[in-house]
């Protein structure tokens, strides 16, 4: 079936960031975790993840106004050895408590020679490579994970009993840009399917199944039913090591007993993150590392490439490339994440003329 | 095409151990350096990935016999610090370096929380798994890695420029044995194509191609070409990374540039290990932790199976499934690897009778 996306629009980055700030505003976050979290959001749109960017505000505001997150967390440290941290992120907005886990991780990590964090009591903390990529400017290697709802079966099973836990490296490079490797454990991030929705578009039969277990190209019904996770049994047992990791370690829930960002306005989420760094120069020459990477990159990229092929993409490249196109053009997206923001909009009274955002095909 | 398993034999596995440590004594290996090769390999036969078993024995002995392996390796930590090792395994035997490193790097995270160990000049150190499951005991989750001969082209690429780079996480359970996730990055391991030439069997056509870029159901032509990776471009990348962790962080070699065990005597092979230990109690306490891993296996094992389906697994069950069989009815081999090890026998005149270790069907 052709899609339709003669209605999609580009948005003009800041004009949106200023829009979503001050919506978050009004729903009662405090500005500098507003701007927070609309960072996420609108790099994960400027990257070329629609599904993980601003088409979240409407889902995010309504948790809020549910009253189903702490706008005013203490986040905090509640266990602590020499190279892991246990934190606790008291119900506060995702991208608030995931900055705070995960700088924490990067200077316990300068300390110790390599760290890890795990937190619980997270709400939907955006894309992970937001957190990864934090490592970067240190010269160090930044990992991110966290568990999700329970929206994909463990191979073998029908139930949704895992989520689709999306695993997160960055690789500093020295010439090349950072290798970023950001996946969903299931074939394509669920966020892709929930976009599909709003935007009513069919999705392809290989992304998820129906409640009775049927593949199906409904977006609504495979939301009703499960995910398949990539790669058969390889990807459900990777899943299930990122829900140990988050949650079964440190205390949050796990598995079938997530709380839903969607149709939910009676439990908390308590999702579990999990961030792993490694100081290069416990091992090598930051500088000898980076030109190694160059290499890699380097030799994969000039390989001989596959029939039809153009050009060889290394793990975040493609990423890298949309976020320089996208800063100049502008965001695009479809009519039904921008009602939702003119819905936003009207509803917290911001005074915010749709021409300062909407830009001009 | 039906395969033929009429000539496969049932082995004994003290017999066999005791044959293969005497076969390796024979080449020069120290005996308990010996012991230790061997149980890795006869653990893997055991939990029937004969892929990574004795299977092995012949190429390990060539490799020896070319003096490709150092049998009085230095193995050294080279550098150190709160919670990282770099070792030197100084181009010892998989195994042994292996063992030394992993071992390390448990020590080490008993006192910082947790720990990580790069290798450089390491061998084919047999399965993952022997490593990880080495952490189970101390209430440890386990992870081991290692990079692999250039095998498998990056996603897009024909050119092998990545190995099968597998892949290990064990994970203490209570009730419950523990779950271990061990995976080559390929849709399967190598090892089970070279078992499949040596036995002359044909191989499924998603498994590899031939040096063309063609799929191949021949085990010689695509031991010629490359694997392909599990779930397409997140298999890739997830061997890129596994690359980077054991190989360019610590200095060993990577990619295009690492030896085979395999066609090869010449160059060593200079592979990297990775191994990660986090002692539990970092973050939880162990006997709540484990009793929620017995909760998670639970609900995964009484879910709702899928049409077809008899039983579903967590990682690590089969496998001590089949450990569990085989030990009573002996090592499944084929004719090809029985007249390997005859042929070692002869060749080291190891004094040991066949019926010692064949048993009767």
């Amino acid at each position: 079936m052709k899609i339709d996306h003669s209605n999609s629009m580009n948005i003009d980055v800041e004009g949106v960031r200023s829009l979503c700030t001050k919506i978050l505003v009004g729903t009662g976050v405090p500005e500098p975790d507003a701007m927070a979290v609309v960072d996420n959001l609108v790099q994960a749109d400027l990257r070329g993840i629609g599904s993980h960017g601003i088409s979240r505000m409407f889902a995010y505001c309504q948790r809020i106004q549910d009253q189903m997150i702490d706008l005013a967390p203490d986040i905090r440290v509640i266990k602590e050895t020499g190279s892991t941290l246990l934190v606790d992120g008291d119900n506060g907005l995702g991208a608030v408590v995931g900055i705070k886990a995960m700088d924490l991780c990067i200077k316990k990590a300068k300390e110790s020679g390599m760290a890890s964090c795990a937190v619980r009591n997270g709400n939907h903390f955006g894309f992970a490579a937001y957190y990864a990529m934090r490592a970067l400017p240190q010269d160090m290697i930044g990992m991110a994970f966290t568990n999700a709802p329970p929206t994909m079966a463990p191979w073998g099973s029908i139930t949704p009993l895992l989520g689709t836990n999306p695993f997160c490296y960055a690789i500093p490079a020295g010439r090349h840009r950072p290798i970023v490797l950001d996946s969903a454990t299931s074939v394509v991030a669920r966020g892709k399917i929930s976009l599909a929705e709003i935007e009513n578009r069919p999705i392809p039969e290989s992304w998820a199944m129906d409640d009775q277990g049927r593949p199906t190209t409904n977006a609504t019904e495979a939301l009703k039913g499960t995910v398949l996770p990539f790669g058969s049994y390889k990807g459900s047992g990777i899943s299930m090591m990122i829900d140990i990791f988050c949650a079964l370690l440190g205390g949050a829930q796990f598995g079938g007993h997530l709380g839903n960002l969607y149709n939910n306005s009676e439990t908390h989420q308590e999702l579990g993150f999990f961030f792993s760094v490694i100081d290069i120069k416990s091992f090598s020459d930051p500088g000898i590392f980076k030109a190694r990477i160059d290499q890699m990159i380097d030799e994969i990229k000039n390989s001989e490439k596959a029939h039809g092929v153009d050009e060889i993409f290394v793990p975040g490249e493609i990423e890298f490339n949309n976020e320089a196109e996208n800063l100049i053009k502008g965001i695009e997206i479809g009519p039904g994440v921008l009602k939702d923001l003119n819905t936003l909009r009207e509803r917290y009274g911001i005074d915010v003329n749709p021409s300062d955002y909407i830009k001009i095909q």
